[in-house]
This record gives C-alpha cells, sequence and structure tokens, in this order.
C-alpha cells in the first residue's frame, strides 16, 4: 500500500520543473519524454503519481497536445507510466522499484522538500533511496536464495527449542551486542572458512545487513566526509551514505574489481566486496587487496568489506577474506544470513576492529538494532548442530547447477541481444544488452509485469556512462521457471529491436 | 567483556582534568572525592579503568599522600572504585551502569575525543550514554516482566508453526514495514484497549523500543532543535536525542505529569509517557494532555507518546491514548512487547500519523531496524490465538498482588528511610530517599554487587535539583526476592545513615 504525503504538491512540484525549449534540435515530445522519465526514476514523480490530463499539460506548457500524447504514449509503452480509461494517467507501480538512477553523486543536497511534513535533513538523506520491498520471491529474482529448499522443519525446531530454552531468569535486556553462543558460532565459521583473524569479542549481531552498514556509516562518516564506493556498486550502501551525508565517490570497478590505484582523495570509509563484486561478480586479486589495505593504512580510512554471498563460490575454495590480510585494523567485515538462510531471517553481523567494539556495542544500545534472543538462540543450535554447513553444502551444489542451466539456457534463448557473464560464484549473473541504446529500467519493468524478476544494471552507476543489462537470479529459480523466464525475456527484448518500438527518438 | 579503546589516554585525560583549589574552605579530600566521583558519573572515568597508585597521583596533584588515600577510600567504601591488593585501583564494574548522571542538557557537545579511533560527530553523540546489559534478570529489576511466568511452552509452538509456515516462495524482502497480519493483530488491540485511531497502514514493526525513537529523533530533528523531555525522565530518549544532536530542554514534572503551560520556545519534538510517567509513575490528567495537543498543533511539534506499560493498570480501566485524543496528526505512538511478554522478543512499533508513513517506511527500509519474519509471525499467532490477552490479564493480576506486597514489605523495613510512593499502575515504584543528603547511585552500585537490583533516579534529571531515590521493581520478583532484597537494603540504608560512613564531608 502507498500512502503519499503532499501528492499535489509532489505532482505540482515535478510539473513545474518541465521546461521545454523550443531553440533546441530535439524535438519537444522527446524532451519532453526524457524528462518525465527522470523525474520517475529519481523519485522527483513517485510510484502512482497521477499526471495531469494530456491537455492540461499542453496548455500548462504552452505546446501542442500531441507532444504531450507522444511523450505519453511512449513512456507508456515503456512501462513507466499507465494509463486506464477514465483513470487519467498515473506513474506505474513498480516504477519506484529501481531507483536510484540519477541519485546524486557528490554531496546529497540535504535541503528541505515542500512537503505537508518537515523531515529533518537525515530523515530527508534517509528516504532518498526507495528500496524494492517484494511480497514473494520472484523467478530470476537475483541476491535470492530459494525458499522452497529451506529446511523448515529444522529450522522450526530450532526455534521451538529456543522457545523453551529461554526461561528462568533469562529473557530481559541482555546481550545486546549479540547472544555469547551465536557470536561464537559464527566466529568459529568464520575463522575456519574465510581466514578471519578476530576475538568473538569483536563480532557484533545486527538486525540485517542494511543496519550494519546504517551504523557503520553513523558512527565513522561526517556530513561532507568522502566515502568511496564501487561503481557500478550497491545502492544500499549509498542508501546509508546519503542518510549521513557522505560526499559519494565513485570508483570504477575493473575485470579485477576496484582500482584505487590512481584514485586521489582522502576517503573516510571505502565500501567494497571482494569476493563477489557486486553487482558484476568479479573477483579483486591479491594486487588489488593489498593496494586497498596500503591506502588505509596509510590515509586511517576504514574498509567495509561485504562478504554478502561468498558462501556460494564454485570454482575451488572461496579466497580468503580482505579482513584476514588486514594487519592494521582499518577492515569492517560484514556478513549476513540473508543469503545462506533466508533474508526473512533478518540477522547479519559485523566484525569491527578491536579500537571500534566499545563505542560500536555502546551505540547498537542506543539504536537498538538488534535481533531477537529467539532468533540468535535458534541459528546458534542451527550452526552448532551442523544443519548450517550442511544446508551451504547442498545450496552450493545445486545453484551451481542452476548457475550453469540458466546460463546456456539464456545464452540459447536470448544470446543475440545478452552478454551473459558466467560468475565463479554467487547467485545471480549479469546480462549486459548487446544493443546499449536499449533502456534497461523499462525492460525490467515490463519482465516485472510478466511476473519475472531482474535488477536493471544502469541505476546501479552513479554517474554516466552507465551500462545497460540486467542482473538475473539462478539461485531462486528451478530449471522450468528458468525456461519460463528466459522465453518472456526473449519476446520482449525481439519486441524492442524491432523497429517499430523506437516511436519516439 | 571490556574492551576500552585509548584507555591510558582517558586515564591521563580525566586525572588531567582534577583540578585542587587550596583558596577554597572545602578539604583537598573533599574536593578530589568529589570531581573523582563526577568523572565516574560523567563516563569520564569508565568502568574497568585503573587509576594511578595512590603517591603517584598525589605527586601528580602536588598533595600529601594521605588527600589521595582518603579519597580513594570514601570512593571505595560507596562503592565507585575496587582496590585489590597488587591489582591497584580501578573504576568499579557497575560504575557504568547508571549513566547518564551529569550528560549535559543542552545542544551536545560533539566535539571529537582525543580517542584512538576517530568516530563521527554523530558516532561520538551515539556512545554518549551507556546503557545497562543485564546478563540475568535480578530481584527487583524496574521495568521488568517475570521471565519464569512467561508461557514459554506456548510460545514455542508459535515459533514452531511460524518456522513451518514461512515457505513455498516467502522468506524473502517482503514486508520492511511489518508483517500484515501483525500489524492487523497489534493495531485491533491498540484500538480496542488504548483507544487509538489509526489505520492499519500507520504502524510500523521496529526491532526495539530504542530502535524507534532513534528513528523517530533521526526523522525530525535537526541538530540544535529544540526537543522537550520530561524531567525527571527517560535515559532512552535522551540516549537517542543525544545523538542527532538536540537541544534537550526539560520540563519539569508534577503530580498531575508535565506541565508545559509556563513552558516557551519552539520544540520540534515533545516525549511523554502520559499513562505512566517514567519514571515517577505519574498518570497525565486529560487538562494537561489537552494543553499537549494544543501546543503540539500550533507550533507542529511532533509528540512522541511511549505507552511502555500502560497495560498494567491496576485501577480501573487503561486511560485512553493520547493518540486517540490527537485531531492533528502531532502523536507518534509508540508501544513495546518488552513489557507485556518479554524484552528478549525485542519487538516493538510506532504508530505514526498518515503524513510520515511513506517517509517512515522508506527510511527503515534504509536504516534495516526490522525484526525477523519467524518472531513476527509467530507473535500474530500468539495474539491471535488468545494467548497474549490471557497473559497479560494473569500478570495484571500477579504485579497487583506484587505491587502491594512490596509496598507493605518495604514500608514496614526501610519506611523510616524510604518515602514510598505506590502507583497505579507499571511495574515498579519509586522510592525517595527521606534523607537527600545521600547518594542514591552509590546506593545502587552496592545494591547490585549483592545481587539485587534498583535505578538510582538522580540520573533521571538533567539538571539540578536532582531528588535521590530508587526504582525498585514488583513485576520481575515473587514475594521471597522482594523479602531478601528489602532486608539488604535495609542493611544497606542503616550502614549509610550511621555517622561513621560519612568519613568525608
Amino acid at each position: 500500500m502507498f500512502t503519499s504525503y503532499g501528492t499535489n504538491e509532489v505532482m505540482e512540484q515535478a510539473v513545474s520543473s518541465l521546461a521545454l525549449d523550443r531553440a533546441l534540435p530535439e524535438p519537444l515530445n522527446r524532451q519532453l519524454y526524457r524528462q518525465i522519465k527522470a523525474a520517475i526514476v529519481s523519485g522527483t514523480m513517485p510510484a502512482h503519481l497521477r499526471l495531469p490530463a494530456t491537455r492540461q499539460l499542453a496548455d500548462m506548457l504552452d505546446v501542442g497536445r500531441n507532444t504531450v500524447v507522444a511523450a505519453y504514449e511512449q513512456l507508456t509503452m515503456e512501462g513507466y507510466l499507465i494509463t486506464r480509461k477514465g483513470g487519467g494517467t498515473r506513474v506505474a507501480p513498480a516504477a519506484d522499484q529501481f531507483l536510484p538512477g540519477d541519485v546524486g553523486l557528490e554531496t546529497v543536497d540535504m535541503s528541505g522538500q515542500d512537503n505537508a511534513v518537515r523531515l529533518s535533513r537525515a530523515g530527508e538523506a534517509l528516504t532518498r533511496v526507495q528500496r524494492r520491498d517484494e511480497e514473494q520471491v520472484l523467478p530470476m529474482q537475483p541476491c535470492m536464495p530459494d525458499p522452497r529448499l529451506f529446511p523448515s522443519d529444522l529450522w522450526a525446531r530450532c526455534l521451538r527449542r529456543a522457545g523453551r530454552q529461554i526461561t528462568g531468569r533469562r529473557g530481559g535486556y541482555e546481550y545486546y551486542q549479540g547472544l555469547p553462543r551465536l557470536k561464537s558460532a559464527i566466529m568459529r565459521h568464520l575463522v575456519e572458512f574465510r581466514g578471519l583473524r578476530a576475538g568473538d569479542d569483536q563480532l557484533l549481531v545486527l538486525s540485517s545487513a542494511q543496519a550494519a552498514l546504517d551504523l557503520v556509516a553513523r558512527m565513522l562518516v561526517d556530513p561532507g566526509d568522502e566515502a568511496w564506493i564501487e561503481e557500478p556498486g550497491y545502492h544500499g550502501m549509498r542508501a546509508s551514505l546519503f542518510g549521513v551525508g557522505a560526499r559519494i565517490v565513485p570508483v570504477p570497478v575493473d575485470e579485477e574489481g576496484v582500482s584505487i590505484k590512481r584514485q586521489a582523495g582522502d576517503p573516510r570509509l571505502i565500501y567494497v566486496t571482494p569476493s563477489h563484486q557486486y553487482p558484476t561478480g568479479v573477483f579483486m586479486g591479491l594486487e588489488r587487496r593489498t593496494e586497498l589495505l596500503n591506502r588505509a593504512a596509510q590515509t586511517g580510512a576504514f574498509i567495509i568489506e561485504d562478504d554478502y554471498d561468498s558462501e556460494f563460490h564454485y570454482r575451488g575454495r572461496p579466497i580468503a577474506s580482505l579482513q584476514g590480510l588486514d594487519q592494521n585494523g582499518s577492515v569492517i567485515y560484514m556478513g549476513t544470513f540473508a543469503k545462506t538462510m533466508l533474508p526473512a531471517l533478518r540477522v547479519a553481523y559485523l566484525v569491527v576492529p578491536r579500537g571500534l567494539v566499545e563505542a560500536f556495542s555502546r551505540a547498537l544500545r542506543n539504536t537498538g538494532q538488534v535481533p531477537s534472543l529467539y532468533i540468535q538462540d535458534a541459528l546458534a543450535d542451527f550452526i552448532e548442530d551442523g544443519h548450517y554447513r550442511a544446508h551451504v553444502r547442498q545450496m552450493r551444489q545445486i545453484y551451481e547447477q542452476r548457475r550453469d542451466v540458466m546460463a546456456k539456457l539464456l545464452l540459447d534463448t536470448c544470446g543475440a541481444y545478452l552478454n551473459i557473464v558466467v560468475p565463479d560464484g554467487g547467485m545471480q549473473l549479469v546480462a549486459w544488452l548487446r544493443d546499449q541504446t536499449m533502456d534497461d529500467v523499462s525492460l525490467a519493468m515490463q519482465f516485472r509485469a510478466l511476473g519475472f524478476d531482474g535488477v536493471p544494471l544502469s541505476p546501479s552507476y552513479t554517474t554516466a556512462p552507465r551500462r545497460q543489462g540486467l542482473l538475473l537470479g539462478f539461485a531462486s529459480s528451478p530449471e522450468q521457471e528458468i525456461q519460463r523466464a528466459s522465453r518472456a525475456l526473449l519476446k520482449l527484448l525481439q519486441e524492442r529491436a524491432s523497429t517499430e518500438y523506437a516511436a519516439i527518438g
């Protein structure tokens, strides 16, 4: 359900920002099309917003009605707008699912908006990125395990046991940094499989990876401080950095990960996904890792190592973490159970350098971003009883098969339109559009309207050039779903490729 | 476990701030005693910090060794310091449990400290209030239900069912504002029992009351904005307001609650506990409520109504909420399951005015302060199956009896020293010290050292005069525990009252 605030004002403001220029060579309908699309992608025109009728907008802009009709039609065809007979024209419900696109790259402009309700500057900043909120898992959804393969019975048993275990004098306000038993279990796993070097006391349990990013950003980054992110990169980190008013600096990713060698500046925080870059899937080599660690040691920057899906590595053993290489206490390691178990679990963790333990622990108590002790207790049992390791091992085999199936199916069906990159690990693959003039956002919206999911890649860039493509999940879908989705995708790509489609431009 | 950062620097800094003045009439040992105590209470000298040896400190301050010995002895007797043979003198482990005492009332000074690690200004602010983190529930612990009375078997069954229910295509990133089923169940309850007027969409489920306060403060308060709190009042709200750099204005509480009539200023946020003021237990009458709502409507301020334990009301039906009286969308209602179920559950909720729904929902997704869907699912079952209502009803009866037992026992044993206020509701009572020159912080520390719990009241004031007393919980303890605790408390009070005790001063 969407409850908009100040909808009329939002609409008036958005419309008033449309400025057509007859002096330009670009046709007016094309200008209008581009500007409305930009307003939708940037969130200025949010989902469900009702647009003025064509005649009304034509009057407001002092252009012919056909100009508006042409722009609306193109946007409707591309899925940005929905037109119902008698119901007027609205921004499509799914249009808010792929932000941020053109959200700012420099210091966030935190000046207040003209909404009915005045938010704080931090409040405005925290709402800038509108995130996906799925009602259910869709075929090809990336970054998503298959909930149908989750051992619900075993997990339910652990939950019941936890329900009975927390009795007597337990059940109060204890363990705000995490249940000690769970912390030990996680740390043992991380030391053995990810090569971490840290004590249990350095591990903090939080209610989600997003809560962890939010905490790190708040604790370390002042407004205007420089924060480096990968380009393209993870929108969740951008959301948190927006929230604290960081000056976001995108650093390009190539085949070996992010390259900071020639990057000047004085970052306070560097966010990386070295095991399996999000979204490209690239693995960061040792040289790049060393560069990063040296830079951090020299400048006093902290590195966030987001190790979100490193458990799923299909070629050899997963490479050890950056944290394990760190000699200077620069690396903040982050992991989650959303991929190896289920997102619904809502348990993630940070491993912080010893110098940050006390400050982060206190802050965690004051921000209250902590999961239920019942979930922590059940998860500790699940790990200690060996179910976790067994489940991950089993999923690794299945996801690897699914990766191969999907890569082959996509190549067979959509190979003419998509450049498929098969990753060594993870739960999703990158499919770049061969025709880079195609628009991945509207493609993803159409794909979703058919009941499938793919994340458009252009919004994961903060700046041009943005490569167009889709991030498609193989872990969440069995073969027949992948088949259906591939066929549907092919049809969409074929429609787009036909000359008829490009009515404008 | 305590991992201090920059301990040596902290100690040096703290010691260097000690300044004895021979020109003053106050003896030097008394000056030293007061200053060290202030440093401990304000957190400048954190728990476990090792102090210089007496001879060393005497040299540093250029005073006789006996001056230091006398101050250390008094502080040790009062429980602020611990001296071990050969182990030197340290700040007591429990000394960090009763902050904040003298934390600033005006705009927080967010200038960086000289720590080994540089935090952001917000990070410094977020760590200013150090909260209690109990390992287990102690006799007389206030604001605490009795975990031994919690129906663990029923709850365990709900957890197991939830574990089995979340299957198929569920289990992903859905419902970041809360599980719809749980939201409906909570809202039905609030409408029926608390007289709320709001739709399910206005309710947001969070992982703790502290997370809710943190979110509200971030979303609405800019640094330097005025925020009104009750005096005395809840330290959790202060922690959140510190975190956003608010200008905190304490508004005195009298027998009818907080009185804003003569309070000038332009608050952005007003925090109140109208059903049962924390910590005094006072109920806010209709006139005061109307004043509050009118002021908020006039100034555009938001009111947080923290309704933390209103389910436990022992005289007649609980009075309806402030939210239900609000005509202007000014009230943000907050509730928690920590008191009616258990804190370990870690589920709380906000009911926000419609104009804030969209902004808060987006922000919640970006701050990730959300409880596990398993807990939410189990809780929805627990409520829908009638267990919640039955449990609350049963606890209400038991807690009322315990209130009466405790009031009588305390009066019988400690009546000469304590002025007991018997509240109409809640889970704790206020016991003011008849001798207001007695120090409630050190009293509470001694009480805790014996295995009992009481929260000193003077730190819930942000400014002098601070009344000395203890907040003692009756809900968490059966009669024999209350008996033991009362006897122990009597002994401490008698020791303090003896002339011998006041060795200095």
